[in-house]
């Protein structure tokens, strides 16, 4: 449900977006499919996600170091998710990179 | 909609959690009260946030430097809340503080 990740250091990327609204737009298909994509990834470590009826979402993923997530970053089918996703899916979105460096847990 | 940022680096707090799901509990009161009230402290850059239908939330808010992020974690109101969510509205959560270093943006 949530993710567990190892003990810090390790990066966040932190994708925010605000989706078009559109149904039957094979975003879903290309989301689980980049999902997939992302856990047979060196350095992956895990991903939350989430998004309301507002259209906005929010995906972490965490990764092992910055050399894993700029390889994630280039890998082809990803680079050509990034290009649909500018194209029809996402009416507007922010990438931000961070490096976390505490963390702690509430619950099982 | 979606939070517009400074140039990095700054702080991100990334609180994950899974809800109980109970309705008339108050959580969306004690929601609004903290944002209104986080909004209000210094050093505060803003908030995304997101729930989806499963009960994860991701709540991710931007801050200008670490003492902020910790003058916030101590506010007593704030302090409350964090005991009655974990009483209450959580059945578990994750804090990552996370230093962004850097940052780009889609669409307006």
């Amino acid at each position: 449900m949530l993710t567990k990740t190892p003990p810090p250091p390790y990066v966040a990327v932190i994708f925010t977006s605000k989706r078009r609204v559109l149904e039957g737009d094979g975003y879903a298909e290309m989301a689980e499919q980049m999902d997939a994509l992302a856990r047979a990834q060196d350095g992956y470590l895990g991903i939350d996600s989430a998004r309301g009826d507002d259209g906005v979402g929010i995906t972490v993923s965490y990764w092992r170091d910055e050399a894993s997530v700029r390889a994630w970053k280039q890998v082809e089918d990803h680079r050509a998710a990034q290009a649909e996703g500018r194209a029809r899916w996402y009416e507007r979105y922010t990438v931000r990179v961070a490096k976390v460096e505490r963390a702690y847990d509430f619950g099982q």
